[in-house]
């Protein structure tokens, strides 16, 4: 199964890695939009711009769309899946329908198959909610996520002036946790739910009371939970906080009769966010294959994928090692 | 959708529980073996002999085999097949490549859909097994079973001589949970992955000694695992003993590049594992309902069906709720 990549940040570097991975995937080049002098494979695979694309039209069997959801899908989707089957991670969540009619139009018109929103959450976590409210119907879902880095939470904490660099931890409350897998099926405040722990590097001049003041009052952001702020060096900012864990819970809570309580849980606890959504968009790059090889077309997301085709292995094997 | 029961146990009498809990499902009859006159249904639906079920072709869209896999499913599975889509739990491991294929072969030539080993192990833990190891290819599975009720194990114990009763717990050791979620990827021994709980009633003139001794040696279900007995009274054992939980835990762990984990894990708590295996059956026979709709036929399991499928829901409303 030969694979592009379209961005080489983190998420693209995490595909390129999880290929190496993947004895029955093979990298065929990587497209970026930068200039393409300015950027070297850690693989040794080629680097070419993206406006070369069209010309791997047939040497690549799924294109991995690594952009993000903000400027970039919302463009290379449509784009891509002119050309190619694709994956993408696709989240901004209200967008999703616009965004999955748009790209099923054009794969229909183009004779791909593309698969948005993938990864974790969506992705993983979506797949979680799916199988367990289906199996206990009566019942309630609670999502928590964490312990890990909220990107869009350190950015906003970088807006603050004075504000030299930033990170935003979202941490679960465990009391909450131990809630949702009990007998009482709570409802939770946003507050109840959550924690978020920054750690603030602050110019030598900033008046830190109130960079603090103005982050943990941040409507959106920051004023609706318990927030703590820790002020520290660029140095142990580098040191301490250079990683980009995350991961967290999906649990179902429900009765399949009177007072009887039944649980479901998935969890994730992730080294690295990047290279595990890039793990997950490459498995389904190889059911997206198989899926496109018996001639189905359009847009699909996970919930349309049964785990077989994730795999490698023969529906024999599978039965085999996994029932 | 309307539902048949084969087998009015502890497991039909959880479909016919779960029928109430699925408004897009209703039950049209239940088969039993046994003496009609003799079972009435707790929702009034008719209970009929099961040489009756030929009666009720095109009359209902999916039965559900409620049978033991030892010796009911052999032969229910495919007769059942003949004239039925149908739904079954058979986990004998060994024989499910066996059992596949003689399913496979009768589905086909009677124009019938057929999921086999569904249910939460074989089924939902299998469904992480094969999601974790597509997206973390390069890791190790750990499987824990309990807190809960082994069968096997209460019948084993309630052979020895002198036991009138008995209730095994098979217990994950905490320990090796926390291990099998850490950095290691430990190897475990039997021994250290669970801790067997016995509660026996004796007879009043048993040597209990012996019987404890019996029961911790016996090769095969105890000799290789911690085993703690408990001798109690035929009044606690109804008392506290009566109801049948379960659970586990599918945890993936590996590796997305050097030294950086990654963490998947499943796991269900279960106060009725009866009930919940019927929840799930029940949910894969309307994935089973719709794919015959659309002309599948042949044998199936859970590694072949889409989330999508198991919810009453639009695709529509699934991603725009779960994505």
């Amino acid at each position: 199964m030969k694979i592009g990549i379209v961005g080489y940040g983190n998420l693209g570097k995490g595909v390129e890695t999880a290929v190496s991975k993947n004895p029955d995937t093979q990298l065929a080049a990587i497209f970026t939009r930068r200039h393409t002098g300015t950027v070297t494979s850690k693989s040794g695979v080629p680097v070419l711009h993206v406006d070369e694309a069209a010309n791997y039209r047939g040497k690549i069997d799924v294109m991995v769309l690594c952009g993000g959801s903000a400027t970039d899908l919302p463009l290379q989707g449509p784009e891509f899946a002119k050309l190619f089957s694709t994956v993408d991670s696709f989240d901004t969540h209200a967008k999703i329908p616009e965004y999955f009619k748009k790209i099923d139009e054009t794969a229909r018109e183009s004779g791909t198959l593309a698969l948005i929103s993938c990864g974790w959450d969506p992705g993983v976590f979506s797949l979680a909610r799916a199988l367990f409210s289906a199996v206990i119907p009566d019942g309630v879902d609670y999502t928590f996520w964490g312990k890990g880095v909220s990107q869009g939470h350190s950015d906003a904490i970088r807006r603050v002036d004075g504000v030299i660099d930033a990170r935003q931890y979202t941490i679960p409350v465990e009391e909450a946790l131990t809630a949702a897998r009990g007998n009482q099926r709570p409802e939770f405040s946003t507050r109840q739910k959550h924690l978020r722990d920054c750690y603030v590097v602050a110019a030598m001049d900033a008046n830190k009371e109130k960079i603090k003041e103005e982050i943990i009052n941040m409507p959106n952001y920051f004023s609706d939970y318990d927030t703590t702020v820790t002020f520290i060096s660029e140095e142990e900012m580098k040191e301490k906080h250079s990683a980009l864990p995350h991961g967290g819970f999906v649990i179902r809570n429900g009765e399949t009769d009177d007072g009887v309580t039944q649980v479901a849980e998935l969890s994730l606890k992730l080294e690295s966010n990047p290279q595990f959504t890039a793990s997950v968009l490459l498995a389904y790059a190889r059911a997206v294959y198989k899926m496109s090889s018996e001639g189905k077309t359009g847009a699909i997301t996970v919930l349309d994928v049964p785990f077989g085709l994730l795999s490698h292995k023969s529906p024999e094997q599978l039965r085999k090692e996994l029932l």
